[in-house]
């Protein structure tokens, strides 16, 4: 907490960076727990489980940008604790939801939630905190008068609205098996998927609270959108290159879920036709562990059918397409990962995608440095400016 | 469109109340309509599907009963017409939602929206209506004021909570084949579930758009709430004796989904401690289209393996229990059907369950005339009035 309170600018660092985070993190789960109903014995789990992810290990990202954009601008953290906490609320609600809809089965080194306790209720559960979260934007009208109260309700309903149009943007593509995209498309669904509930409504949400203008707020926009983008190329490029201790998601996962990253419409482009064509057939594959609702387990029993003499070879590839629900249902293998990861690796798209961060992020640091509204020195800036520099320096 | 706008109070019967409500949905589907952008190119089919079960034959009872409770405490249509339509878009969401938690294959006579988009598509479009109406209610404050506007959306906030603890409730039931339920356990469930999105809130919200004092809100939530239990009962009741064609659901539905009815509670309640053994084993398996994301193809492909003999039956009961997720998977057949429906007919519980719904339709009648504020005679309180009795009288 020692960051929040110390308004002397410091040399930051990554462990800086964490702490101011970590900080962030307190205040926002202090919220949280303040504001989730202990006294309901009829839906005791159903709140239990609101928590579930957030006490999972997280960076807690979307507050400590809320936060730092808004004591930055000279707002205090009393006025801005509520937002920032439902940001939390709305970011692991969506989690909660993408992790069903992706197929997911880990979650911060856990079981994704439908995992432990059904699609049923997991699909409930996020609803509810949707639900919830409505609750203290209300209670924002005291807190920070009746026009920023406004102005960030409506700042949250276009979040949500726009996070959806993301997802749909991406779903479609994956059911299209669509891969002819320019770069633009996929800055597009980033800034709508990623950016817009990471970076720009934490950060307009900071803004509003502190005050700012509309130019103000703009300009506080198009410096989100930037970090937004950078910091999702750079997320993609660490699932290639990454440690995977280090980076705490599987290396490669992007590879075997046939993910919409920049680096793949890159290498896609650039490839001949005959390995564009290899690519695409394993593109539609889908990953073994997806391959339904009983994932890898179902697969394992397959196996152990088959070598009992209890289920024939032919057999076993009849239900496989049958529980994938479409005709070319044969999962990835280690083979075809080898093959894409070679092509983006030939085609030179993991530098590209860095390359494009990297512009992202300058272009970031110039808005930073540009905008006026910042009370300067003061540690909050120092984390935003650090942040941007962290994305383009991070390796994990 | 007629009985909305005459307003002499009339006789009014079946054909009245669906006139009625035909007005009313024209109205929310307008707005709905107008509400949902046309105009993003890349999200085209995500605003398509948030109107595929709003567009499928529906009563638009939510809607109806927002329009007649304002329009009968002398509020007018333009003030009203934004937040019944947000209704119906909540009621959508929650229906898809539903389906999926429920593992349902029809809503009103057609595929269900994740059989026939798949469950990441459709759990996302639901997120996206929720998303997509909190912004009419923003633009609220210009027309009801910011006060009424301010309420509806705590209202709301409350419904879209309340709902969650009602699914919350009765899945943590299914969850542990909790039968050992008292009446208030069931009117608890349905209270939350059923009536505080159906009842409850449209009428309060049409009360607060009106202009209706705390005490005439008060009297309205408690007129609601009696609808409520009367109209879920008397669902309930005819899903065991409704005539399939006019009910326009599968009838006994209930029992083969296994759910927990007033009724079913009462009969285990009443049986000897043998028969409810017998009902308890029958209700805790699954119904056989449930079994799994393939549902019944699934089960026809491993009958078709074991006929071929590429599968063995030891190895399909194992695949059985895998793809079930829990041990005991063999799904119900005819005769458990048969056996529940004779319980309960033979411990009196659909009378029962009549009796209690009658007594929740003549206290709400009781209260409806009872409350003073109501501008009489016009066709809007008429509805109610006829609504109450149509309660009652229905066998469809």
């Amino acid at each position: 907490m020692q960051t929040l309170v110390n308004e002397c600018a410091e040399p930051a660092s990554s462990d800086v960076l964490s702490e101011y985070m970590e900080g962030c993190r307190e205040i926002a789960l202090a919220e949280l727990r303040a504001s989730i109903p202990s006294d309901r014995p009829h839906a005791d789990e159903l709140y239990r489980l609101m928590l579930d992810y957030p006490l999972r290990e997280g960076k807690a990202l979307r507050p400590a940008l809320a936060i730092a954009t808004c004591r930055a601008l000279g707002g205090s953290l009393e006025a801005i604790a509520k937002s920032a906490a439902v940001l939390e609320l709305y970011h692991n609600a969506f989690l909660i939801h993408d992790d069903i809809e992706d197929g997911s089965e880990k979650r911060r080194d856990r079981p994704t939630l439908h995992r432990q306790h059904g699609t049923a209720i997991a699909i409930n559960v996020g609803d509810a905190m949707l639900a919830l979260a409505l609750e203290p934007l209300l209670e924002n009208m005291r807190l920070v008068g009746m026009g920023p109260a406004l102005r960030i309700l409506q700042q949250i309903a276009r979040m949500a609205r726009e996070s959806a149009e993301g997802q749909a943007l991406e779903l479609s593509w994956i059911r299209q098996g669509r891969w002819d995209l320019r770069d633009r498309d996929y800055l597009r669904m980033v800034h709508k998927k990623t950016s817009f509930y990471t970076f720009i409504t934490p950060m307009r949400v900071g803004a509003m609270v502190a005050g700012a203008t509309r130019a103000e707020l703009d300009s506080i926009g198009r410096l989100a959108t930037l970090m937004g983008a950078a910091f999702q190329i750079q997320d993609d490029v660490l699932n290639l290159v990454g440690d995977e201790k280090l980076y705490g998601k599987e290396i490669l996962g992007d590879l075997w879920e046939g993910k919409h990253t920049l680096i793949l419409v890159h290498a896609l482009a650039h490839a001949s036709e005959r390995e564009r064509q290899a690519a695409l057939a394993i593109l539609k594959k889908p990953r073994p562990a997806s391959l339904s609702e009983g994932g890898t387990a179902l697969e394992q029993m397959l196996g152990e059918l088959c070598a009992e003499g209890q289920l024939t070879v032919a057999g076993a590839v009849r239900l496989r397409k049958a529980l994938a629900g479409h005709a070319d249902a044969t999962p990835k293998v280690p083979a075809d990962i080898e093959f894409l990861h070679d092509l983006v690796r030939r085609m030179g798209s993991i530098e590209y995608a860095r390359g494009v961060a990297y512009r992202h992020a300058e272009r970031a640091q110039r808005v930073l440095r540009s905008a006026a509204a910042w009370k300067r020195p003061s540690v909050h800036y120092d984390f935003i400016h650090q942040l941007i520099q962290f994305i383009l320096e991070r390796d994990r």
